[in-house]
């Protein structure tokens, strides 16, 4: 409020802000906060603040002449916990303050570049040609290191802190998309989310107690470890949550080579997941074993017998418990397993039935899916979608139409069980049929895509995975960034283009670049070393950029063993794309944007 | 309340009655009823009557010296209705309290015993040797007529009117148990039941369109005929509902030969149902007919590829309105039928996919079913039942148990579809798996265990049935009586015990006798006639009770064509059973009580 007429030359500058200082939430979360001030501006400024029990507000005013300069620096410090007290709380956030205020603002800034530049370091991706993919892709990678970096033993969710979507809950998706980034990128991340999960395990065996099951049904959706599903058959029965997780960590153990952390954490959730499939399966008459009435990720189709993701999953998941308990003799003792059970598990991941249809030489999503009535896209307006919000379940449920991709996303995570030629035929078969309603499976579209030679719709899937929310793709964006979608524009370069996989623990690329891309360059970790792939379009260079002296990678490049060495880049011409044909098609209406419009 | 002191040898007699006139219900329908008193006592009776707007009170006083009578009649009635006003309503019931004056109350028991022996005399069962059974049976009779004889275009409720239970819904049990055993005794009673459901298509057309489906979509739970069920795995997706009432208009054309009924009603029931049947079902690539997605009448499996019974009740709704089409051919073109609609019905019945187990030599209840992980009946305690409330859904569907007989009901309304020696393998195999949770179960049990010869426990079924609600067997009967159950005591005497049979319009009998039952009569209604069946252990009286001279019936008994006329019955031999082998076992703990306890 003015006071006074100002003279002409001079101006009125004042700057007011409020905080809260701390709250308990609905969820009996606690939150503290605390703010401080650095102000420099002519002496008569003034200052007030205005303390409440819960509440602080602050004022500056001045008169600036022409020339001075008033300048605000704002110190924020917050904490929160569900277990710690306030004073306690209250106590942290004063450190906060003291110690940024320590730093200064010129600290601060210094030690989040490093931090950045630390991350970039080991997960930036650059893409000659494509600069609106370039600039989507780096704020993908951003929002995923933002959602991550810092969960410290709570789930991230399915939109971070960027949205109230899905309420705060966290899906299959973290553990499928978003940790496999993260084991790459910034590994020290995996471990707080898995550790997360193990902190739940209590809940879960109590879910599989309830639903007459052993081990552990980890929820589908939830906050604390609940399951906070409504629907069942696309919640509860999408058991395959399960052996996501026990492959985040089979993934981040087989990447960082962190055996204490899977004797720690990771072994007791392999041998609680291995022990749901064995009790949820079982074998039939000629020793087959079957997972039935369970749904995948695909959600238009659901509660199927021998859903071939999950048989996979499932497989994978109880080899590695096995595995495990081998490698941690004693904790497996503890855990109660013993060589009958690991033996059991072997069998059963051996048995295991993987749906095939013999006639049409595809695999099945599940059993009889082939044999299905297919749907009717010529006669689905582009109104229509997404599906699941115009047609209901039952006729979803009973079509050959996918959501998202589900055997193709085995095809990716279980490649090893599928030969070349296996993978083409799928894919253009499940590629008709897929409309991606889910932002789940643009990502993984692309990498499958690349893998089977067709680039330039690799190219155009990579292009949806990493603007889904700066296009605002799914029209929902408002409702918070699609974290795990954002994770798979990450994927759909460096598993897709460059072809890394890691089955077995065995690293492997496979770089080739779509027309529109002429260079292409990303950088991982992998057992502590940092690999830096440089694609051209005829070569690609391997570089270690740490490790020391001597520091040696084997890996393969386009199926031949190679090997890298710290003291000098390898070279390798990339072998020439074999003929693929011309790229399948999608449902009509659902092609995506063509990151390379046809002339 | 005493005026003065009565004498000894006096007492003070009083009557008093209240009734609500009229009120209108929440669902719309109006009530409107009244009262009148004939009083034959004393001189000094006083008579006193309080009437206020929709309330009545009459009381009635004297004094009465030894030997004095007081009699007081009371006359009731009621009219309701959801269109008609509440002046014309009071007509209605004042209307009837006058011409019940005017017959006096022996009149009135004169005119109800009259329509009672009508309905015995047509409907009666006599058992000699289990007078227990013998008593449920007609008290299940008697229920069934109660329930069904005036619905007058009103749905018949599963309950009846007996009790709250399902809050007065009706189901497809209406049209599978109640109306086949009023077909057969008081057919009057089945033309309002359909015609009913006939005067409710526009709703199940608009269901079917809302479900993007041709013809009509029946609801799976309604009072007015809008589906009212919240779960659609067990309600939308048991698209059988369709199937059960044109089932019911065949079997009442067949069994009365009502054309101008079929022209007027059946016909368009038949035709929207098929052409249900043949959008929601589909051909693969081999030309089969699929129905994909379903819910059979077995509860514990839901969503599921070719249901047995779904697919053979089809099948025999197209043929069925295809048929009836031929029939009424002005009708059917003002329906809509030609001719190309209606051999696409034929061709899809003709191609409709039967799944068979080859291995085992059963047929399956689904796709896939016999396949399936086996319920661990040994496990379940005995207060596990009924599972559905003490398990999960998601842990029923996936494994080898039965709620109530599926394949087992289609191989009594659909026998014809099967071989003798499939029948006895079916009904062995599936036995081992069904728990009876539900009250519709047992009937059919009983009716197929006597077709394979297993009659002691055909016995043991009838006596479950018909002791349903007298015996309280499923700790429900306060909700009101299992009405399409009683029914089922009727069947089980009749297509159990007497094995009638009508398929494709030929009537046929196999009578034989449990051990216990050393006599056994029925009759029921053909065409007009009333044929009487008397069954001794070792011969049978076939004869017809009306029809006027030289009225015969052609029909089957165990097989062999026979006839007889109204002038003689005719006495046959019951053919030795062929050895069937000890009767198969019922899950542990499941065994219905035994009629003929082992010695």
């Amino acid at each position: 409020m003015l006071k006074a007429p100002l003279k002409p030359e001079e101006h009125l500058a004042t700057a007011a802000g409020g905080l809260l200082i701390h709250r308990t939430k609905k969820s009996g979360l606690r939150m503290a906060a605390a703010m401080e001030h650095e102000i420099d501006g002519p002496e008569r400024t003034s200052i007030s603040t205005e303390a409440y029990p819960d509440f602080a507000r602050t004022t500056v005013a001045t008169v600036l002449k022409p020339g001075e300069k008033l300048r605000v620096v704002k110190i924020l410090a917050y904490g929160w916990s569900s277990r710690r007290s306030f004073p306690a709380l209250r106590d942290q956030v004063g450190a906060a303050i003291a110690s940024a205020k320590f730093s200064g603002w010129d600290g601060l800034v210094r030690e989040q570049r490093k931090y950045l530049d630390g991350f970039w370091d080991a997960a930036d991706v650059q893409l000659e040609g494509d600069p609106e993919v370039q600039q989507a892709v780096r704020f993908a990678l951003f929002h995923v290191l933002q959602a991550g970096a810092r969960a410290e033993m709570r789930p991230i969710a399915a939109k971070g802190l960027t949205g109230p979507g899905y309420d705060g809950h966290v899906f299959w998706d973290t553990e499928t998309f978003v940790l496999p980034v993260l084991t790459y990128t910034q590994p020290e991340a995996v471990t707080h989310g898995l550790r997360w999960r193990h902190a739940t395990l209590d809940l879960a065996r109590e879910r599989a107690q309830t639903l007459g099951l052993k081990g552990a049904a980890f929820p589908w959706r939830t906050v604390r470890g609940h399951e906070c599903s409504g629907y069942w058959p696309a919640g509860t029965a999408a058991f395959h949550i399960g052996a996501d997780i026990a492959d985040a960590v089979q993934r981040y153990v087989v990447a960082t080579g962190d055996l204490d952390f899977e004797r720690e954490v990771g072994l007791e959730l392999l041998v609680d997941t291995a022990r749901l499939w064995r009790s949820l399966g079982h074998h039939d008459r000629h020793g087959v074993f079957h997972i039935d009435g369970v749904t995948g990720p695909d959600e238009y189709t659901a509660v199927v017998n021998d859903n071939i993701y999950t048989n996979l999953m499932a497989q994978k998941n109880m080899i590695g418990a096995a595995d495990a308990a081998l490698r941690h003799p004693e904790q497996a003792r503890r855990l109660g397993v013993d060589e009958e059970e690991a033996a059991s598990w072997r069998d059963a991941a051996a048995a295991m039935h993987v749906p095939y249809d013999k006639e049409l030489g595809v695999h099945q999503q599940c059993e009889e899916f082939t044999r299905l009535q297919e749907w009717d896209f010529a006669a689905t307006p582009p109104s229509g979608y997404p599906l699941l919000l115009n047609y209901p379940y039952f006729d979803l449920y009973r079509k050959q139409v996918l959501k998202q991709a589900d055997l193709v996303l085995a095809m990716h995570w279980r490649g090893d069980a599928f030969t070349p030629e296996q993978k083409a035929r799928n894919f253009a078969y499940y590629e008709q049929r897929t409309v991606r309603d889910s932002s789940l499976s643009t990502c993984t579209q692309a990498v499958i895509a690349a893998e089977v030679g067709h680039l330039e719709l690799a190219h155009d899937y990579l292009g949806e995975a990493a603007l889904m929310d700066l296009h605002d793709i799914h029209n929902n964006t408002r409702e918070g960034l699609h974290i795990a979608a954002l994770a798979g524009a990450w994927l759909a370069v460096v598993a897709g283009l460059g072809g890394m996989r890691d089955h077995d623990g065995n690293l492997s690329f496979a770089p080739r670049l779509p027309s529109r891309i002429n260079n292409m360059a990303f950088s991982m970790l992998w057992r502590g070393l940092r690999v830096r792939v440089d694609v051209q379009a005829h070569e690609v260079t391997y570089s270690l950029r740490n490790g020391g002296e001597g520091a040696k990678l084997d890996f393969l490049h386009h199926g031949e063993h190679v090997t890298v060495t710290s003291d000098t880049p390898l070279t390798l011409p990339i072998p020439a794309l074999a003929p693929v044909g011309p790229p399948p098609r999608q449902p009509f209406g659902r092609a995506p944007a063509r990151r390379m419009p046809d002339l």
